[in-house]
């Protein structure tokens, strides 16, 4: 059975300044095969810690989401990116800088959605600067959940935040580590565990 | 077994401007078994169309189509409502006006996605005025993909664009049409089959 890292190395695409393509599989056109396998490895690990709800953030992580929380049989929730007319003003809320996009987004939950009786997992695609990840734990933190883990499809190593995040206590499971590629060669280095 | 429709009657919220929340259990907090018996009426209702892929359209779509492409067991793609520094230039674009955000966005899908030989199976979650639907469908025409059929979760009939769409001749599957519903009374009429 293929896993993440083999459609890393066949479909996604090095290229400059530390991206790396993944919409033919995950971001765009999304494998469901993959997802089945990704969300079977998170439920193997994080089994054993009585998830009550799933949580992501739009657009990119929903597809991983939607798979994991039907793996464990559980809601999830999505945090949205920007405040709509017809969203209500009772809102947890974090500020979050996108390094693709250059500009910082107020993300959001509605405070219905998260409380503090709740177990979070949270998943995300990538994990790169470890921004999506701490607004996401900023908005556990204001409703009182309890965060049991975070799931990531692939974490760029070479960046750092996921072993600051590891070294504060919290438990990260990344599919595929990727600690160095190169736009040129195209060379795709996963640690290995 | 709860049906959509008991959903929206039981946790929609009926606002003014014609607007139904529906984010409790759809596009906020997604409740996955609900998902699946959406996923299971589409199946049904569309299995003899050789389904080759799912479209639709980030980010409330993008939960029903990643259901409904494990129950067909195809890939999904979803349109992005705008264009990141990460993207390639070799896209099908369509402009689609919303209502709600009172904005044009440009949706856009790498043509690798999206081919000749595709049959489609258009997913979102709602049918009002028709924009999404028709931006989608002209992605798919860009591609000379065949549009097999449409599945909405919910239409807004009285806006319209379902019926006019269907006079055209596009076999749309709406889970809960509703005819009528007021903000002050918060009573939902759905159209009886």
């Amino acid at each position: 059975m293929l896993e993440l890292k083999d459609y890393i190395l066949k479909h996604g695409k090095v290229l400059s300044g530390d991206i790396l393509k993944v919409d033919a599989f995950l971001n765009q056109q999304v494998d469901i095969n993959l997802l089945k396998v990704i969300a079977d490895e998170w439920f193997d690990y994080f089994k054993e810690k009585k998830v009550t709800k799933i949580l992501t953030i739009e657009a990119s992580g929903i597809a991983l989401a939607c798979a994991t929380a039907i793996k464990f049989n559980v809601p999830f929730v999505f945090a949205k990116k920007s405040i709509t007319s017809n969203m209500s003003n009772n809102l947890y809320q974090a500020k979050v800088f996108s390094y693709t996009h250059q500009n910082t987004n107020l993300i959001s939950v509605d405070k219905s959605y998260l409380n503090k009786d709740d177990n979070v997992l949270i998943i995300d695609d990538f994990l790169a600067n470890g921004q999506a990840v701490m607004g996401l734990l900023e908005l556990c933190r204001q409703a009182g959940s309890k965060v049991v883990g975070v799931g990531i499809a692939i974490e760029k190593g070479f960046q750092k935040a996921g072993d600051i995040l590891r070294s504060k206590g919290l438990d990260i499971k990344s599919l595929a580590i990727i600690d160095s590629m190169n736009p040129v060669s195209k060379e795709i280095k996963f640690r290995m565990k």
